[in-house]
């Protein structure tokens, strides 16, 4: 990693760097970082996170890399009543089990000193009203990030941003929502700067307000 | 529910009541309360939480009942360095979907007022070495049990009870847990008693020490 100025100079793998949050932090990144965005039907490079064939051809053709920060991946919302494990199992292979694999497989061609930057979210604390399988898979990767901190060699560094229901949301989903603050979306983008820039380590970085 | 003395006589599901923990829980809730003991390889009714086919058939065996508390399932433990999705399976299957699934399932066979208590663990939020999965398993739980509670119907209540290095696993497990303090048995028993006979809700009641 070259310096720049106070900060560093970096290769950065943006996964769902075209989402809501994505394009926020892709375009933060983007001054003084070089990016390559993945996603699933758009960016530079395709993936599937819920394959784990998918993120190996990722890694494959990125090479080697600074930081690896995921915003991808989401899960069942609806009612709890009728729930079942079919409901969930999506959510579970991608933004749960995507999010590890990609820490997993990733780590090898992460450099040393690099970081990943997992996304969680609100539910994992505050659950909404059907939003249960959703606070499921937060919590899951909280608990992943505190343990793989743990365990990463190389000084390398895991976190995750727990964000709270997001500016650039409320039209879609601030009704799903009642009660819950809205997040600037540069408080939410900061987050991800202190995970990448800075030098914590297996943290939950929670932007809920 | 009939009363007993000041508490309930309950016809209460114990799976994995023959575990390390389940064995001291069974002893304290025979008192007073009706067990079914469901185990894999023993116990009253033989049950694979990591199938729902056998779920159902478990709950088709017991029928009505005030409480189902679930002291069944692990996670894998073992090195991060080399760890795949392949390692996390069985315990995602098992301890994470199993316990979920019993709740989603086992909800239309829980009386009016009636309980479900699941267990976790202190790798939530304090991984050992080599516990990234299990801390994953737990923290999904976790914050299941957060959704669930606000969701369940008819006041139907949902805690985890999460603990420490317990006594009785000592001298299997103590070496791996490196300052960890133990925990009374009787502590542990006492967090299944107040989620079962008390009135709490939605809580991760942890037992540390």
């Amino acid at each position: 990693m070259a310096t720049f100025g106070e900060n560093y100079y970096m290769k950065i793998l943006l996964v769902g760097g075209q989402g809501t949050i994505g394009k926020r932090v892709a375009t933060a990144f983007k001054e003084r970082h070089e990016l390559i965005i993945a996603g699933r039907n758009s960016g530079d490079i395709r993936v599937d996170i819920s394959s784990s064939e998918s993120i190996v051809q990722l890694f494959e053709q990125t090479g080697k890399i600074d930081a690896c920060i995921c915003m991808a991946g989401t899960g069942y919302y609806g009612p709890f009543d009728t729930m079942t494990e079919l409901d969930m199992l999506p959510g579970i292979q991608g933004k749960l089990l995507g999010q590890i694999n990609l820490v997993l497989i990733g780590k090898e061609y992460l450099s040393e000193g690099g970081s990943f930057t997992l996304t969680t979210g609100i539910a994992a604390e505050r659950p909404a009203r059907n939003g249960t399988c959703v606070a499921m898979i937060n919590g899951a990767i909280n608990s992943f990030v505190l343990g793989a901190a743990q365990e990463l060699k190389q000084d390398k560094r895991i976190n995750a941003v727990s964000p709270g229901l997001v500016e650039d949301s409320k039209e879609r989903y601030g009704a799903f929502f009642p009660g819950y603050n809205l997040v600037p979306m540069a408080k939410l983008v900061n987050a991800y700067m202190l995970s990448v820039e800075g030098v914590v380590n297996g943290k939950i970085l929670t932007v809920y307000e």
